[in-house]
C-alpha cells in the first residue's frame, strides 16, 4: 500500500476548520459511526464520518445526491441506522467510499460548499452502538495478560500449554454491548466470600483495556478464511472495555469460562477506524521467542509481516473526588497493541477454521492488552495483584473500582512519516448496584 | 392452570384427519415453526402451526382474514419470516392465539371449511430455523452429565464446588445454529495427539442430547427477572443437539471454556413446543439431596414446584451400513429432562441476575441431559468413557461418530390423564471433513 499521495498522505489538509489540528480525526482518519442529534426534531440514527470536531452526515449527503458518483445505488448503505450494510459491501467499496470522502473533504475540493450543510458539530450528536452485532467473541491474545492473570489464579501453571499454539477465546454476550458514555451499573452476582457463598454487588469491579475488530464480508457454514484473506474481512477497529467482576468470575468460571462476570456491560467507542486508515500503522506481528512452538501452517504466513497494529491504548480513572476538585483523569494503563501475541488476522483465521460462519457485524475482542513493564497492565486485577496492593491515585487509593469512578480508554497511532490518528474515547462511569 | 375443558383436554379431537392419532402433533400440542414450500413458486418462509401430518400456514390464514378476531392488527406477527414478532408479544397473546387455534382446529369447528385450504402437507415443506437468535447460551444443568464428564477430565475433582450453587453456563455461537436436516461437516481443528499438536479433522465427533428454550419478552440493560416471573419470558422448547469435537475441546477449553469444539454446528428441531402446551407435563424441580447446599434466595421459591419438565428425550444412531440394510436407527441415549438439577426458570433468573439484557429470540440450552443409569447418558463421551469402551450397534461399533452416521433426537411427553405430545425430530448426518 502506498502512503504518499494517498488518503494517508501526511501533508493532506482539510477545508474543515478543526480537522488539521485534531488529535484523533484529521482527514487521514475518516472513521465511521452512527449519530443522532441531541434534542432535535430528527433523532433518527444515521451513518456519519468524523472529521475534526464535526460529523459528516452521510445520509443527508446521500439524500442531497452528493454520493451519486459512487458505483451503483447504495440506498441500503446510506439510509441504514447501522454500519452493517456498508460493512457488508466489502473492501472494494470501503476503499471507493474512503477515497471519495478524502477527495471531497480535502482543501480545495470543489464540493466544499455542497458538503458544508451536512456537517454537524459532534457536540450536538450522540453516538449509538454503530453496528448490529450478531455474535461477539472475546479473545485472550496478550501473553503478558495471560501470564499475569495465570500467576494469580494458577501459580503453579500461569501460562497454559495451549496459549502459544492457538488464540484462546470465548463467546461473549452481544446483548450487553453498550456505547461509550453509557453508565455501568455495578452488577450483583454469586461469589465465594470467606468460605461463604453470597449473592450481592460485586466488590471486585474492574476494567479491561481491549481493542475490538468489526468484521465485514460474511462466510457460509463450513467455509474457512485463510490467513492471507483474513484482512479482507476486517472492516475496522474500536476501543473496547470488557468490564469484569472478578469475584463473580473466580466463582463461576470453572469449567466453562466467564459468564455473568462479563455480561453486565461491555463498552465500545463509537467511531470505527477502518483497517485502511490504519495502513500506516501496520507492523510485523510480535516476535515469537526462539523456544516458542512453531506455528501450525494455517496460522502462519506472509500476512504476518504486516498483521500487527501499532496502536497505543491508555486507560484513565477519575474518581468522584477528583471530578469535584477538577483533577483530570489519571492514566493507569498504557500499552501498545503491537505486542499482542496473536494478531486479528490469526484470530479471524482460527475462528473460521472449524467452518463457523462469520457474519457481517461480528465483533472480535483482542482480550486485555498488557505489557510486562509497570504501568502497562490493562486491568486492576493485574495492577493490584487482585487487590493485594493498592493503586495510588490523586489523594485516593483503589484496589478495584468504586461507585462514581469513571474509566476512560483512549487510543492513538503514531508512526514516522505518518499523520497520527486516534480512536476517540470509550467512557463509563460506575453507578451503584440497584437495590 | 386448569387442564380439563382447556386446550389440553385429552378428549379434544381435531377435524384434521391425521391429528388424533399423531404421536407428536395432536390438537393438544400446536407447536409453532417456519415453513417454506419445496419446489413451489412461493418459497418464502412463513410462520405455521403443526397439526398431525399438516402445517397450518398462518400467513395465508391472516391474508384470508381468518385471524381478524384476534385483538388488534398483528400484521408484523403473521407476515414475519420468523417467530420473533410473535414471541415478542408476550404470554397473553401467545395464549389468545393458542386458544383460537385450538377452537378453530377442533372437531365441529365452524371454521373448518375456511381453514382447510391453508393446510399444507408437512412432507411438502421444509422447516427453517424458526427464530432469529440474537444470543445463544448453553447451560450445564445435569448433575449426572457434569459428574460423568468431570470423572474423565478431573478424576480428583469430578464435580466442581460451584455446580450445586448456580447453573453453570457459557455463551454459545448463534451463527452456527442450524435446522434439523442440515448435514454436519466434520470440523477441523487443533488438538494434542500423542504429545504432538496437529490440525485436522476431529477424530472424536460427538452429539449431546439437550433441550433448548426460546425466550420472549425482552428486558432492558440492568433489569433482572425474578424466579416467579421467569416462565412468563419462556416462549417454548425445542430439541437441541450440541455437536462437539472432544479432542478440539480438550485442547482449547482452558481457561475460557469451549469455543471451536462447539461452534461448527448446533442442530435444533423445527417445531417449538410452547410452554403452555407443556402445562400438563410440568413437574416439581428435581429433588435436591439433604446435604446439598441450600439454594440462595434468588434461585429458590414456590415456582420450583412446577418448574421441572417431564420430557423424555432419546438419541438414535443410524450408520451407513444400517441405512443400506434398512436397519432402523438404534436408540443410544434415553433420558428424562425432569431430572435436571437446574430448571429453565432458574437458568433465566440466574442469567439476568447481573442485569444482562434478555432478548426476544434468545436461546438457552439445558446442557447435555444425562441420567445415572446405563443407557441414560446423553453423549458418546459418557457412553464410551471418552472412547475407552465401544458402543455396540447393529453389527458395528462406535467410540465416536463416523462419516455417514446419522444422529436423531426425539422428544415425547407423557403424563397420567394427559394426551401425549412430541417434539418431532432433530436430525443430522455427518459429512466428511472438507479437503
Amino acid at each position: 500500500m502506498q502512503i504518499a499521495n494517498s488518503t494517508h498522505d501526511p501533508l493532506l489538509r482539510s477545508w474543515v476548520a478543526s480537522a488539521d489540528h485534531h488529535a484523533d480525526f484529521p482527514i487521514q482518519n475518516l472513521p465511521f459511526g452512527v449519530v443522532c442529534s441531541i434534542g432535535e426534531s430528527d433523532p433518527d440514527p444515521r451513518i456519519a464520518v468524523a472529521i475534526g470536531n464535526f460529523a459528516l452526515d452521510l445520509r443527508s449527503c446521500y439524500r442531497a445526491g452528493l454520493l451519486r458518483s459512487l458505483d451503483g445505488s447504495k440506498e441500503s448503505v446510506f439510509e441504514a441506522r447501522v454500519l452493517n450494510p456498508l460493512m457488508n459491501e466489502g473492501p472494494k467499496f470501503w476503499s471507493t467510499l474512503r477515497n471519495w470522502l478524502s477527495l471531497a473533504l480535502r482543501e480545495g475540493s470543489a464540493l466544499q460548499a455542497e458538503l458544508e450543510p451536512h456537517l454537524i458539530s459532534r457536540s450536538a450528536v450522540n453516538l449509538s452502538v454503530p453496528v448490529d452485532i450478531p455474535d461477539y467473541t472475546d479473545f485472550y491474545c496478550s501473553i503478558e495478560h495471560a501470564t499475569n492473570v495465570g500467576k494469580i489464579f494458577r501459580p503453579d501453571e500461569p501460562l497454559l500449554p495451549n496459549f502459544k499454539n492457538l488464540p484462546i477465546a470465548y463467546h461473549g454476550r452481544s446483548s450487553s454491548i453498550v456505547i461509550s458514555g453509557t453508565p455501568v451499573t455495578r452488577p450483583k452476582g454469586q461469589r465465594l466470600e470467606a468460605g461463604t457463598i453470597v449473592f450481592g454487588p460485586t466488590s471486585m469491579l474492574d476494567y479491561e483495556v481491549e481493542l475490538g475488530a468489526f468484521l465485514g464480508g460474511p462466510t457460509a457454514l463450513g467455509d474457512t478464511i485463510c490467513l492471507e484473506e483474513a484482512h479482507s474481512h476486517l472492516f475496522g477497529i474500536c476501543l473496547l472495555n470488557d468490564w469484569s467482576a472478578r469475584d463473580i468470575q473466580a466463582w463461576e468460571y470453572r469449567p466453562l469460562g466467564p459468564f455473568l462476570s462479563k455480561s453486565f456491560a461491555t463498552s465500545i467507542s463509537g467511531w470505527v477506524v477502518t483497517l485502511e486508515a490504519l495502513a500506516p500503522f501496520r507492523v510485523p506481528a510480535a516476535h515469537r521467542a526462539a523456544d516458542d512452538p512453531k506455528l501450525l501452517p494455517y496460522l502462519d504466513g506472509a500476512a504476518l509481516s504486516s498483521a500487527g497494529l501499532n496502536i497505543e491504548v491508555e486507560a484513565f480513572i477519575q474518581t468522584v473526588a477528583m471530578r469535584s476538585a477538577s483533577v483530570e483523569a489519571q492514566p493507569v494503563s498504557s500499552v501498545n497493541a503491537r505486542g499482542l501475541y496473536w494478531t486479528f488476522a490469526q484470530m479471524i483465521t482460527h475462528h473460521s477454521s472449524n467452518g463457523c460462519p462469520m457474519q457481517t457485524g461480528d465483533l472480535l475482542g483482542s482480550g486485555t492488552i498488557s505489557g510486562s513493564e509497570p504501568g502497562t497492565q490493562g486491568s486492576l486485577l493485574e495492577i493490584t495483584g487482585r487487590g493485594a496492593q493498592e493503586l495510588q491515585l490523586s489523594g485516593e487509593r483503589r484496589r478495584f473500582l468504586q461507585d462514581g469512578d469513571t474509566v476512560i480508554l483512549r487510543g492513538r497511532c503514531h508512526a514516522p512519516g505518518a499523520r497520527s490518528i486516534g480512536f476517540g474515547e470509550s467512557v463509563g462511569v460506575i453507578m451503584p448496584a440497584r437495590i
